[in-house]
C-alpha cells in the first residue's frame, strides 16, 4: 500500500503459538502452567468494584512493586511493571538500540528478539548458541543491548549466574537476562542487578504464576536503568485488574512453589517417557521440553489430528524437534499415548 | 549513564495526570467518566475462572472485535485492539514514521504525540491550531502520519467530518483521527474508514464506557492498514479480563448512552456556572471543559488545597487555562463552591 515504513511493509511480524478457542484440546504449545493460579487471585478479582475500573490504574503499579520487592529482596525502585515480558523486551530495544547501537543474542532463542530488532532497524548480531561458549562471542560483540534468555527457550538449558556476571562485567552496554522461565530452575540472576548497573532481569507472571491471561511482566534493575525505561514505556502499561491479580499471585508464595514442584515432577516423568519412545531429550530447566526426533514435523501434524497441540519451528537447528509444554499428568498421558500410537503406525507396527 | 540512546537520555517522557491513591479527593484531572461502567462488566469479571487467567488471551481479542463491529457497523477485520488508545498511537508512529517520514499535528493537542515522535526520532511538523484552518496546513505538510484529535484535547472543539474527509483525500500518507472523546459528540469519522484506505479512527473504552482502569483502546481502518498494524503491535496486547470487560461494556449500549447523557447534561450546567464565576469557557464537545482565567495557576493550586484536582499545563496557549473533567453533580458542586471561595478571597471579598 505504501503507507508503512518499508521495513514494516517487508517484515512478517512475530507469530505467536496457535491459541485454539475450544477448551476441548490438549494444549501444550505455548508454555502455560497447567495448574491454576492461587485462589487468592480470583478472590481479589471478584472483590473489585466498578470504581477500580472507572479510574485510571496506578501508573507504576506500586502495589505490585512493593509486594514483588519484598518477595525478591530488592527495592520498589528496582522494579518496572510491563504489559507482559514482551513489553519489557520492546521497551529495552527502543531504549538502547538504533541504527548505530546493536542488539546481540545467541540463536536459537526466543524468536521475538530479531523481530524487535527489525522493527527498530538496529544492527542485529546473531551468534550461534554454544552454551557458555557463546558468552565470549557476545562479550566481544559488545552490543548496546545483549539479551541472554536463561533458561533458554527453546533449548531448555541454564547458564550459571557466575558466567552471566562475567559477561555483565565485560560489556559496556546493557545485559538483559530474560528469566521468563526461571521459576523452574534452582537459581536466578537478581543478585547481578545489585552488583552491576547494566543488568536488567526480565520476569513474567505467565509461567510459574499461571497468569498468562492477564499479561503481566516486570523488570528488575538499578534505579538509574528503571528510571530511563519508565520514559519509554506506556503511561499506564498495566491495568488495574492485572495489578491486583499479579500482586495477589506473587504474595502467595506457598501456592506458587507447590505448582512449580508439580511441574518439575511431571517434567522428570515426561522426559524419561519421551526418551523411552525414542526421542532425544536434554535435561530441561523450564516448564517445557525440547524433544528431538527425525520425524518431528510428521509427528507434530499427527498430534494435531489427535487434538494435541505442541510447538514446531521450521527453523535451522529446530526443524527436527518438538517443543512440548509440561502438562498435567492426564494431559501428559494423553500426549504419550498419542505419540506411541503415531510412532507405532510409522514403524508399521499397527 | 550512557546506556540509553541519546534521544532517550535527553527526553523527559510523557507526564500523566496525577493519580491520587486516596479515594477521598474530588478527582477531575484525568477525564475519567464519573459514573460507573455497565453492571454487566462487573458481572462478567466476577464470572471469570482461573482457566481464563491461566491461558494466554486470544491474540486479536476477537470477542471484542465481533461485538464492536456489530455496534459500529464495520467488519471484524476493520478493528485492531490495543492496550489503551495510547498503545495504538505508539503503534502508528512506529509503523509509519522514521527519520525520513514525518508526524504532523496541530498544537495545542494531546501532549503524547510529540513524545512519541521524539522517541521514534522522526521529523515532527507542529502547526498552530486554528480550527478547520489548520487542516490546510496539515494537507500541505503531507506527512507520512497526520494526527487530528477530534474532538480535540484540551481545546474541546470538534471539526466536521466533512473537512476531515477533505483532508484524507489530499494526504498521500495516513490520517489518524484520535476519537478518544468522540462519545460526547453527535458525529464521528467511522464512515471515512470506508471511503478512504488511509484513515484510522482511534477509540478508547476509558471515557464514555467508564473503563479507564482496564486499558482498552481500538483502531478502525481498512483491512490493509489493520493487517500492517498487527505486525507492529505486541503479540497479546490486551489481556483476557480486559477483553471480557470491554466486550460486555460495548454490548450494553443502553447503559453507555445513559451515562453519556448524564455527562452532557452536567457539562452544560458546569459551563454555565463557570462563566458566571468569570471564566471564559468554549462549548465543549468532550467530557471536560477548558476554562480560561488570568489567575489559572493560582486557582489550580488553591483547588489542590481543597483536595480538588483539575489539570493545569504550563504550556504556551494553556498557561491561563484549567482543564476540568465533568464530574458528578455533587463533585461539580464541590468544585464550584471551592472556586467561588478562592475567587472571593483573591478579590478581597472575604
Amino acid at each position: 500500500m505504501g503507507y508503512f515504513r518499508p521495513t514494516i511493509e517487508q517484515m512478517s511480524g512475530y507469530t505467536p503459538g496457535f491459541q485454539p478457542k475450544s477448551p476441548d484440546v490438549v494444549k501444550l504449545n505455548t508454555n502455560e502452567n497447567p495448574w491454576p493460579a492461587s485462589p487468592k487471585v480470583l478472590e481479589t478479582i471478584k472483590g473489585l468494584m466498578a470504581e477500580n475500573l472507572r479510574r485510571y490504574p496506578d501508573p507504576a503499579g506500586d502495589a505490585f512493586r512493593t509486594a514483588a520487592a519484598e518477595v525478591l529482596g530488592v527495592k520498589t525502585e528496582n522494579i518496572i511493571c510491563t504489559n507482559g515480558g514482551d513489553d519489557l523486551l520492546n521497551i529495552c530495544v527502543r531504549a538502547f538500540c538504533d541504527a548505530e547501537r546493536a542488539l546481540a543474542f545467541a540463536q536459537p532463542t526466543y524468536s521475538l528478539y530479531p523481530v524487535l530488532a527489525k522493527m527498530q532497524e538496529c544492527p542485529c548480531v546473531e551468534i550461534a548458541r554454544n552454551g557458555a561458549g557463546s558468552l565470549d562471542e557476545l562479550a566481544e560483540a559488545d552490543a548496546a543491548l545483549t539479551i541472554v534468555c536463561n533458561p533458554n527457550a527453546p533449548t531448555t538449558d541454564f547458564l550459571s549466574i557466575q558466567v552471566l556476571g562475567q559477561l555483565a562485567r565485560r560489556l559496556s552496554g546493557v545485559l538483559l537476562i530474560d528469566e521468563a522461565y526461571v521459576d523452574f530452575t534452582p537459581d536466578n540472576a537478581i543478585r547481578l542487578t545489585r552488583q552491576f548497573d547494566n543488568v536488567i532481569v526480565l520476569r513474567s507472571m505467565s509461567k510459574g504464576y499461571s497468569l498468562a491471561g492477564i499479561r503481566f511482566g516486570f523488570g528488575i534493575a538499578s534505579p538509574g536503568l528503571i528510571e530511563g525505561l519508565m520514559k519509554v514505556r506506556d503511561s499506564y502499561p498495566v491495568d488495574a485488574v492485572a495489578i491486583a491479580a499479579a500482586t495477589a499471585a506473587i504474595s502467595d508464595q506457598a501456592h506458587f512453589k507447590a505448582n512449580v514442584e508439580k511441574v518439575k515432577s511431571e517434567r522428570m516423568r515426561l522426559t524419561a517417557s519421551l526418551r523411552l519412545l525414542g526421542f532425544n531429550v536434554g535435561e530441561s530447566q523450564t516448564n517445557f521440553i525440547l524433544a528431538q526426533h527425525s520425524n518431528a514435523e510428521a509427528i507434530y501434524t499427527g498430534l494435531i489430528k489427535n487434538n494435541i497441540y505442541v510447538r514446531y519451528f521450521k527453523l535451522p537447528g529446530l526443524h527436527d524437534k518438538l517443543r512440548i509444554t509440561v502438562g498435567t499428568p492426564q494431559q501428559n498421558d494423553q500426549l504419550l499415548a498419542a505419540l506411541k500410537n503415531i510412532l507405532d503406525i510409522r514403524q508399521g507396527k499397527i
